[in-house]
């Protein structure tokens, strides 16, 4: 995985989930330190429209565009960030 | 809500998420110090059989038999636990 490429991409991510992968908003989950696995597991359900209820929709069109390699590494990223912010 | 409530109910799901909310297997979420709204409509949307993909027959099992109550009890519970685990 790439960790850069992945912090690269989180900037579209950032507005909902925190430049931190801490959410800001109610409702928005928290990315920072997330099982490395789950993450990509959960933005392919997104992008595969698997996912829905929520705010799924949001997050399909999010994933619309990422490519396999996209998500590992946006994976990567947000795994490797402390979980308690910084 | 009623985070004794939550905390009773958790022993269900301890066995993949952990008893302080850190996930031990890859592919499992953590829920330590998750965002609570966020906690609540995932329940609902695996209860409601909405969130598919990845573990998510799993989910749609453990959910079935949840109360809303329930459902915010738990979320409580997981929300207030400390993200970096203890």
């Amino acid at each position: 995985a790439d960790i850069q490429a992945g912090e690269a991409l989180s900037t579209s991510c950032a507005a909902c989930h925190g430049s931190n992968g801490i959410a800001q908003i109610q409702g928005y989950p928290n990315l920072a330190g997330q099982n490395e696995q789950y993450l990509v597991s959960s933005l392919k359900a997104y992008r595969g429209k698997q996912r829905r209820g929520g705010q799924a929709l949001v997050m399909q069109g999010q994933a619309t565009g990422l490519s396999d390699d996209d998500i590992v590494n946006l994976a990567a990223f947000y795994a490797g960030l402390p979980a308690a912010g910084e």
